[in-house]
């Protein structure tokens, strides 16, 4: 019967994802369908050499897992950090997170090692393909995911396909400008998203206002040795501090305004947040947009992300959408 | 001979093209290369029944005129102020420079009157298509154009198509905000490059100057009665003014960095500056891209519009682009 036979050939088949961040490089093994069958972790090396030889020694060792977990692996999606020419399979230039990653052809060594077609593109791209495949994107043709982890990220569908931009740095979400001056942020500029928003970002004004000890508020009990970071910050603010509470007023109020500024551009139908913050950002930022937008940008419908893993999911559906893509 | 045939064909084809502003109504034939072989112009109308009535008016006597002119008219299209549903050719929100024009259906009387098809975009889309068919932007599949004038407006051509949005307000330019407070909009929002640097932001300023006496500068010379315009402001400035200076030194850095927020987000290959601000804006524009955009897009070229009818061309590109389509 032909549709037990796609069933069993849509079952089996799968792709090896590799995603590059600045604390992990992490591989998996995932199905057509989205699930991942197994997930591999190691700190990512510093250094080029010893990040190149452990990701291709990591690839090695899934595919020959694949082969006992019944998993045939069509090809290499690679997520990572950074800009990147998604048509070469080259890091262009890379984030302050990962060093050693400018103008690195991961293609080559990839498919070289493991005689597989390969897919490379940034993690905010990775993080709308997920979307797009396996979470609130699917069906919708455009939709703008917006990242916020460590730094802001995100990806832009348009016509139900990625935009790259003619130097690969379309949707640098993170570095949309909201205020002629504004915090400096990690690109040299000043104003971004980024400089106001991003987990780095709370976490720096955290430390400031615990260095100034502004950040004490009863029912808050923060420990000698203990790192501050953006939670202490929500909590205090939770708790009532309003120093705490301003800065995260400006926080939400620019990343609104970056968001506007996203649907004064390109008009999605739908925002997915994504990230650690994604759910602390949700309620505000659908205020600003209600606040800021224009009227006939203001039903655009926000949701947070459900995914548990979008850089994965994503640089998995680079190969599947392929795969997918010939077999129809 | 068919290729005399057909360069006859194109001799003579034209199209019909309307352009609905805040002050003037215009009518003009444009023929295939861009040649406007004659042009209409009337004052607006205030009120919706009279506008229809003259610009039907119009359109059928330039019909008629168009006959005598050996121009075989291929339809009509219409730029206007406000939001347009192109698919419907429908005017779904007025700006406020043209009072009673919401949910106002122009294809049908247009094509009712004139038995010819209807396309009806923005102004902002429609100085895109210009650039696109007949100026700087011609071979160029990603481009924006910002267009400074009374307001700030523009339209984006991504993959060598207008990006019209969701709710049909993408390339909504004017209304990227760059400041978290800042001067009102008209929009209702504060801080849009609008409210810093159209003519009618320039206005304002140079009117408030003025009120406040500090308008003055050896050199420049202001009659009694005459209105205060951006260009005093300007005048202002290079006859050694410091309030005028810094008053346009910061419209300069609200639209610059408006102009990077759309870098960041859609990437394109080359910005177009139109309206009649423009060459005051080019440089400046230029170096707050150095100074404030991502290294990988600091390249991007930046260049002024030298179309002198970008709203009349555009309303005939979807004309004649349609129509050369089907040649072909
Ligand atoms: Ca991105
Ligand atoms: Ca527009
Ligand atoms: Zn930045
Ligand atoms: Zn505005």
């Amino acid at each position: 019967c032909i549709s037990q036979d796609i069933d069993h050939i849509l079952e089996t088949q799968s792709a090896l994802a590799v995603d590059l961040g600045g604390t992990n490089l992490r591989v998996a093994i995932v199905g057509m369908r989205g699930k991942i069958v197994k997930k591999y972790t190691q700190p990512n090396p510093k250094t080029f050499e010893a990040r190149m030889q452990l990701m291709l020694k990591m690839c090695v060792d899934a595919t020959r897992d694949a082969v006992s977990l019944n998993c045939r692996i069509l090809g290499v999606g690679v997520s990572t950090g950074g800009r990147v020419n998604p048509q070469e399979g080259v890091v262009l230039h890379s984030t302050k997170l990962i060093q050693e990653w400018s103008s690195v052809d991961l293609r080559t060594p990839l498919s070289d090692a493991l005689h597989l077609p390969v897919w490379v593109d940034n993690d905010g791209n990775c993080a709308a393909l997920a979307e797009k495949k396996f979470g609130h994107g699917k069906g919708v043709e455009n939709f703008v995911t917006v990242i916020t982890g460590t730094g802001i990220g995100g990806g832009i569908i348009q016509n139900n396909e990625l935009i790259h931009g003619t130097t690969f740095c379309a949707a640098e979400l993170g570095h949309i400008i909201v205020s002629l001056e504004g915090p400096e942020c990690s690109c040299g500029s000043r104003g971004c998203i980024e400089a106001y928003a991003s987990g780095n970002a709370l976490q720096r004004e955290a430390k400031r206002l615990h260095d100034e000890d502004l950040l004490k508020v009863e029912g808050l009990n923060i420990k000698q040795a203990e790192p501050i970071t953006a939670i202490h910050l929500i909590n205090a603010a939770r708790l009532g501090n309003n120093s705490a509470d301003a800065v995260l007023n400006k926080a939400c109020t620019a990343l609104g305004m970056g968001i506007v500024n996203i649907l004064h551009i390109v008009n999605p139908t739908l925002v997915i947040l994504s990230g650690v913050l994604a759910s602390y950002y949700h309620a505000p930022v659908q205020r600003i947009i209600s606040e800021r937008a224009l009227q006939s940008a203001q039903n655009i419908k926000v949701l947070t992300s459900e995914l548990e893993e979008p850089a994965l999911l994503g640089a998995a559906s680079m190969v599947l959408d392929y795969t997918t893509r010939r077999l129809l």
